[in-house]
């Protein structure tokens, strides 16, 4: 019997920030699954900073979005109806086609999951790619080494609050930076960070981030995990341990700039400071994978590690979850709840 | 017998440009070495942009210049008279009290160089640290692997025209930009680069490499060797493959900026690229000093390096010479003749 599925679709470009009028929210049939097909209805699905470049029709490592039709990005379901032998009903599947309630989809779109070990929100944070892109920024790109100081910006995003808790976790000094009174007593109280930096309320990051270095008696930092670029970059430069390494994970500050970007004026220091500067994508360390899974499994088990998470109910909230990213509302790893 | 010296000294902190005002000659008397002093008369010194550094009193990993003192940097001079039973007269040394025509210093500021195997300023040039800087650079830093396209920016200075030699010599496409149609003949008809930019000539920088990156029929630059910074840097990042070095040496057109750099406005191209980059002083890498000299003498016998330099002829030139470094006159190393 078909049922209806409602999907978030783009239908205008975005000029800097995405406004509402960029979206539709349209209605579609899915009727049963073909040949080979399955059929799956959305549990969860999650927003990122980094659907905002796919908005632009520009060449980049992952195609643009399509106008007019429904928008992609991760999500986890529940196996429906299945003509592939490979999957069940009842089956927890990860897979791209969020923005949608359901779909039908060949069962290579389809990656399963244990729906016993964590919950399945967990495969949209710290378990899946979330997880490797702090994990794999933190460890490999980064380099993290015994002694090292380590700042974190949008400390407490989706990525951010899982790279201070790793960092914590194997014992470092972390400052972390976040915008607003209610995110900064996240980092302290919550993740217990060592230094903590409300950007919103600094007149001057440098040298809020100078402060706090001092506060923990430190010389300068070791390792920028940077999620903003901008003006964080800037002091990051300027705080700098000689060969310090900065992981490159995001530049969420210039993603909506359209053409109005603020680039680290200081960038010369990379050269009498040695620094390493070092953009990476998670699609690359997927030989991590098991290595993630397995110390996020023990490390959630031993409650050690503090789901951070905003959730959004419904599909017709998934476009305020996604502006939610910009405007700094979120708190953690931004879902929204289809089912 | 004390002889006199004359001597560059830095009189006044520049803002922006250095302008001959800042700096002042003056004669001093050289006297009879004390006891384990060496006394020096200067063959050649060596200019370089990071001098330029040294000339503000701002934080570094060199200290700045003494005001009303002469400056310092490299040259090479011959030994006049020696209470170190170390150095003997007729001895060729280099050491860092460039900026002066003689002088008397302790031996542990001299370092002997051999003078038969090849002539005293290419221990200022491709046996010293700025062949040092290219070797390191391109090969460690920038890790050269088969295939790579190398792009190089001030590739008719010092350490880019050494770049390219390596390069070419090691089979690679090389790209290379400078200033002037002068310059750009020598890269194309001297070093026989296979793309060559004026960058003086050219609108805009990005248009011009993507240009000569098609001419040689490849897709982007895969190792940048950037003195440059500003628009060579925006447009290498414009240009770069996927996972493409940068090895970061200099900015030169960052330095005399007083308040108006030009950073690069496409940085987040850092990560969907994963670019590395990474900035570096030739100081960390003596260890390589064995085999940059067995490589660039080999390379030098064999007639295949060609020695690029512009030579200025006494201390009251070497202003001047500086200054060159800045306004795009100089071919090459820049050099003194001192004695």
């Amino acid at each position: 019997m078909p049922m209806q599925s409602r999907e978030v679709r783009l239908v205008r470009r975005p000029q800097g920030t995405p406004v509402p009028e960029d979206f539709a929210l349209a209605v579609t049939e899915v009727g049963a699954p073909g040949e080979g097909e399955v059929q799956v209805r959305n549990l969860f699905m999650a927003v990122d900073p980094a659907m905002r470049g796919r908005m632009d029709d520009a060449p980049s490592y992952v195609p643009p979005f399509v106008l007019d039709a429904a928008m992609e990005g991760p999500a986890v379901g529940e196996v429906v109806a299945s003509n592939d032998p490979a999957f069940a009903p009842g089956d927890l599947v990860f897979h791209r086609l969020g923005w949608r309630e359901a779909f039908n989809a060949p069962g290579s779109a389809l990656q399963k999951r244990d729906g016993s070990a964590l919950p399945p929100q967990a495969y949209l944070g710290f378990a899946g790619m979330t997880g490797l892109t702090a994990y794999a920024g933190l460890l490999r790109v980064g380099g993290l080494k015994p002694g090292d100081v380590v700042f974190v910006s949008a400390a407490s995003g989706g990525v951010g609050s899982l790279v201070c808790q790793i960092a914590k976790l194997k014992g470092h000094k972390v400052i972390g930076s976040a915008g607003g009174a209610h995110k900064a007593a996240y980092l302290r109280d919550e993740l217990g960070l060592d230094g903590v930096i409300d950007y919103k309320a600094e007149p001057n990051l440098t040298k809020a981030l100078a402060r706090e270095v001092k506060a923990i008696g430190a010389k300068g930092i070791d390792l920028y995990f940077d999620n903003v670029g901008g003006d964080h970059l800037h002091a990051a430069l300027a705080l700098a341990n000689p060969f310090a390494r900065f992981a490159i994970c995001g530049m969420i500050s210039q993603y909506n700039a359209a053409g109005h970007v603020s680039p680290p004026r200081n960038l010369t220091l990379i050269m009498g400071k040695r620094i390493r500067m070092e953009g990476f994508i998670a699609f690359d360390h997927h030989d991590l994978d098991q290595h993630l899974v397995a110390d996020m499994t023990a490390w959630h088990k031993a409650g050690l590690l503090k789901a951070s998470e905003t959730v959004y109910d419904g599909i017709d909230q998934a476009l305020s979850a996604f502006l939610g990213l910009f405007d700094g509302r979120n708190l953690g790893r931004t879902l929204v709840r289809l089912g």
